[in-house]
């Protein structure tokens, strides 16, 4: 049985291609759980494979995954490092995912292989190792391990689950197939523990995160008849509450959580920049479109973008996008 | 291959002692994901094998389950409707979990079998399957259906996915083994979807209940150090935000997953008691036992008690006991 037979051709190339070579195993910035997981356990794979594999990335770890950081470190991400050698991205839609300053640093290297699920992926890579029906990168790296032989230890195993666990919201998503419990199935036979994942993730916050939800909360509101749930985290909540980027992890799910509400949004306010987030009840809102307006991207049902200005100044036109967008799926289903 | 060998011979005598009878599957009072989901499937499972089998329960269905009842009722426990007929139990430790008035209504019944995974099951039925290595009665109901070949519909399906999602903690307690997982891809492949459970349990929340929920973080608070988080809702919270009892589901997790924190305090002001309700990290702290001083119990590491009168009344002794408990397992551990 094959999980991803249509990946297989181009998977074996790329394991012919980097064996015995050494090569660098990028994410995203500001990773995830899925990315952390895609990358650590990609790099295990290879090494176990023969391959000198380092993890690279522009931003630190968040604390709640730095369980995962074992003797698999991930390294930041400078160009002198590379020398030249290929590059495998993991759960990036496109190059200018690891990072604005990164990007440029690697913009003459060898963008070997790329393996993700997003359906905005733009194919930049000589090998690509895209399948948008899955839940996770992390599902289609351990469907190929399993598929190809690979060794996945016990760490691996962990990093894997990881990203499925993170990426489908607690195997509670649409994309939740019975592909993926199988998958994390042969996971747990591999040693990986759900719960060595779900305690430090789901089950441990700082005091401070809690002070800045409740912040969220009371500013938590709804537009559009309730349609559309609004919540913001300004620059001032940070200070006022001594908590940090990472701690608003999951504020995005509690704007679409609101009964009634088929769109949420998500407004961070950082130093110089607003991190806007779009939750969507289904696919049918296409909130990778607006996001797309705005020059981000995403899924069909959660994307993002980032905005150079204050929260005042982009709040306004974008709820008028989703506004429309909602007028217009409405329209469509009518 | 079998899922549950040990239980394979009870339940074929189970099967063919209600072949073309009438039966009753009782759930225990104030109905959990597992009690409703255990129900519903074995009295569907039954159905189709031509059992006349009909689900009671001493109390509502909570509304956030109330997408699994469809064609299958969950009547009320009332006794004159029992006709002497037997009774096949799940999720009950014991009889009494029917619920103090019906567990009295019940009491010359003909205890036919009990579905459980509780260890502290008291083998009160003449056919007890009982396993405690599962997360969940659904997946032993779920093992069974495979084992024996019954017919598993998408509703059926649905129903135990359902329990085991909730009685994983959304598949992140230790319990959440590669069986699991198995079962749940199975019961994906019936029909069952993941997302037709979480989001109304988990997505789907009223907007008084966020309101509540910011209320409750804005009284949260450390005692001890840090070890000892205590969150309350007064009387008045639920006037203000136009909030029910209901909708305080999960609040006591919240003062458990403080950094820091061994020992979470909820209380809850109702109209004329407190609920109090007692998480701990571990089971080393055997907060069941704080509880039995106030006239509750519980298990080691999750415990409550009502109390007749107010949050200020109680609120003072009990953490002072607290305090001392904490003290206990600092000196023993030392």
């Amino acid at each position: 049985m094959s999980y991803f037979p249509r990946l297989a051709e181009t998977f074996s190339e790329l394991l012919a291609s980097v064996a015995n070579d050494r090569v660098f195993v990028l994410g995203h910035a500001r990773p995830d759980g899925d990315c952390v997981g895609a990358q650590i356990a990609l790099a295990r794979l290879l090494r176990g494979y023969g391959v000198d594999a380092v993890a690279l990335n522009a931003d630190p770890i968040p604390k709640a995954l730095g369980f995962l950081l074992g003797e698999t470190k991930i390294e930041p991400l400078v160009a002198p490092a590379l020398d030249g050698r290929p590059l495998l991205f993991v759960d990036c839609a496109d190059e200018r995912r690891v990072g604005p300053k990164s990007s440029q640093l690697i913009a003459d290297c060898n963008f070997l292989a790329s393996i993700d699920h997003h359906i905005s992926n733009t194919r930049f890579a000589r090998m690509n190792l895209i399948e948008p029906s899955t839940a996770a990168t992390c599902e289609i790296i351990a469907g190929l391990a399993f598929d190809f032989g690979l060794a996945v230890d016990a760490t691996t195993a962990q990093a894997l689950l990881t990203g499925i666990m993170t990426d489908t919201g607690r195997f509670g998503y649409a994309a939740t197939s019975a592909r993926v419990f199988e998958l994390c199935s042969r996971l747990v036979q591999c040693g990986a523990r759900p719960e060595v994942s779900a305690q430090p993730l789901y089950e441990n916050q700082p005091f401070s995160r809690l002070k800045l939800l409740q912040r969220f909360l009371g500013a938590l509101r709804t537009e559009f008849d309730g349609k559309l749930g609004v919540g913001t985290v300004a620059r001032q909540d940070f200070v006022d509450t001594a908590s940090c980027y990472e701690e608003t992890e999951g504020f995005v799910d509690f704007t679409r959580s609101i009964e009634g509400v088929v769109i949420g949004l998500y407004l961070e306010e950082r130093r110089t920049t607003v991190k806007a987030s779009l939750r969507a009840v289904d696919s049918s809102y296409r909130v990778d479109l607006i996001a797309k307006q705005f020059g981000g991207g995403g899924h069909a049902a959660a994307a993002a973008f980032s905005f150079e200005g204050s929260i005042a100044e982009v709040e306004s036109p974008l709820i008028t996008a989703i506004g429309n967008r909602i007028q217009e799926v409405e329209a469509e289903s009518a």
